[in-house]
Parts: structure tokens; sequence; C-alpha cells
């Protein structure tokens, strides 16, 4: 079994997101899998997925502060500056965190730890609504 | 042809660990596909996995030196510090490296290049024994 | 339907390189594949893929310019220094970007957002040519 949805989430401002439950509300099929995977794919360069702890909001407060630091903007050596010293630097992080998180399925669900949650990475300041395409397989 | 694995890897001191072979051989039908895919996938935030060099072990050293200058502990504007000074980093390190390795399966076997295997990246002081997902598809 | 292909990509200077193009052009049956995935991985701990802006080549000059000085070369703490100063680094940044991309497949071909590209990552200074395994499935 295949499915592929095109999926819009709502815009956020930067910063990184829980965003499982918005993804899996729009995943009509995954109920039906008893084993498989799904890939979920971020169409975008200045914006990234990654998966982590799913609790303390403080987490992801220290995530921006810590991507700001291990890229900064306005670095003097920068080529690419036309679109804003956000630009370059949110091209980096996405490339850090990378465009897509797979995740088993087991018995209809997403099999995350406890712990674990799906993270939208907005690394612009305006990234506005960011599409993702999700791809389900199994059995 | 799908198959899922729960597996608990032996707990590990902080650092990176090659598993490759801990890994395969809890993999019983991975000898039966000849064309397919192994998705590995950990159940943790703070730990993760890799794939890099699998003979010297210097540069798994190495790894653990560079990643902990990389993200520092006790940095002075972490708001998320109650789980001790390793927590935080670790969550950092956990997405930089990410929570899943895909590897390609060929003739019953992972088609790793001659020189890659797969690391535990463990991240805490005291993580214990890490819970995986293995699903394997093919023909 | 299950393929697999082992390409390999002509060799490249040190840096980051747009090869989306040479990549489909080896998948033949890209094209019948309505729903599905490519996942393509690099069999090198010395190189890596990531996903990132295909239109403005400064992105990939600054791309260098920032994993130069995120992964310094000859830092006096490295142990795994016997094969040049490159070396080292060259395995970190290849963890730290990922030996492979996962893009979904729609319509014959890989579904990828107006901007993105695959780049290929040279971290080496002599890298030569390196060998990827495309796995295409898909209905």
């Amino acid at each position: 079994m295949w499915q592929q949805y095109e999926i819009r989430l709502k815009p956020r401002r930067r910063g990184f997101h829980l965003v499982t439950d918005e993804i899996v509300a729009q995943l009509a099929d995954l109920r039906d899998i008893s084993v498989g995977m799904a890939h979920i794919f971020i169409q975008h360069t200045s914006a990234s997925l990654t998966i982590n702890e799913n609790a303390d909001p403080t987490v992801r407060v220290d995530f921006e502060s810590v991507f700001n630091r291990l890229v900064k903007e306005n670095e003097p050596y920068y080529e690419h500056t036309l679109e804003g010293s956000d630009d370059l630097p949110a091209h980096i992080k996405a490339s850090l965190l990378g465009p897509s998180v797979t995740v088993p399925v087991s018995n209809g669900r997403l099999n995350l730890g406890t712990w674990q949650g799906i993270y939208l990475c907005e690394h612009r300041n305006q990234g506005g609504s960011r599409r993702l395409v999700v791809t389900l397989q199994g059995e």
C-alpha cells in the first residue's frame, strides 16, 4: 500500500515547533497500516524537520538559541546575502537538520519513542506556510 | 516483504560506538532480501545513529571531542537544565546526527561501503540500554 | 517495484556540488513510478549528500566556508591525523550532513520543491569518484 499526501503546515514564527499532531491528523490511511514507514519531506531549503523531545518547551527554546550561535547571521565572509541576514544561515541550518524524517509505522500509528515528537524547524523570520510531502507505505 | 524488529542495544558509556554487528545479528530475515532497504530508528532524544568509519577507533574518540566542543555543556543561556548538564547538549547532538539511518539492502546484506559502519552515538553520561525499531522491506 | 542502481559520480573538487541531473539521468525506471520513494546513499565516510538551494551558486560557496569554520583542520586534540589534515574534519562533516537523502517520487519524477537540488558534499581535497547506491521503489 502506497499513499502520498501534500500537506501545508500553518505558518509559524522563527524557531522550533512541535507538529506531530498537525501532521498525523492529515494522514487518513495511517490507521490501516500494521507494519510500514512514513517518510515526511519538507519542500523547502530554509526550514527543516527533526525529531526531539516532545515535553518541556524550553528544549525548543534552547534549540533556537544554540542554532543561532552555531550558524551566525552577518558573517563578513558570506556571499549569499541579498535575501536578508537570516537567509544563508537558514540554508545551513536546514542541511544540518535535514529535509526529512522517516518514522516506523506499527499497528496504525507512528512508532515514536515516548518522548519523541516531530519538530518543524523554521529558520526564516517570515517563512510562511510550509509544504510537506508525506509518503506512507506498508501493509 | 515487511519485517519489523524491536531491538535493545546493550548500554554503553557516553561516546561513539560501532554497533553494526550487534544490529545485523538480530535481523533474521535480512538474508532473504535480494533488493530492499533497512530503516534503523532510535526511540530516544538524547542518543542518535550515524554512519562513519568502521576501522580506526580514534575516529570515534575524535567524534566525541568535536561534538563536545561544538555543543558545550553549561552555557549560561540554556533554559532546559533540570536533568543535568549533559542533557540539553545531548538533545542538540541527537538532532544534528539524527534518529535514524536508512541503508540499502542487496543480496541479503546491508550494502554499506567498505569503510562504513553504524555508530550508536550515546550523548548522555548514563544513557542505559537504547531501543531501536528496525524496519526491513524488500523482495 | 524495486530497482537498485550503482552509480559513480564524476570526481569533483572539495566543496558542494549540485548533482541532481547527473543522478536522475541514470535512473531509467524513475518515469515508471507514479507513487514511491528514491533512497540515494553514498558509500563513503568523507563525503555526504544533502538537499539545498539549486539556484544561486554562492549558497554552495558559503556552505564550504561555513563547514570549514564549524569543523576546523589541525585542531591539537585530534587523534586521527595520519590521512591528512582534511581527513578527520571530512568524517565529522559527513555525519553532520548524512550519507543519504530520501526523496518522494510522484508521477515519474523526484518530487523536490522548486528550489531544491541534491548536493554532493565533497569534504576531501582529493576525493575521487564517489559511489552511490540508489534504491527506487513504488508503484
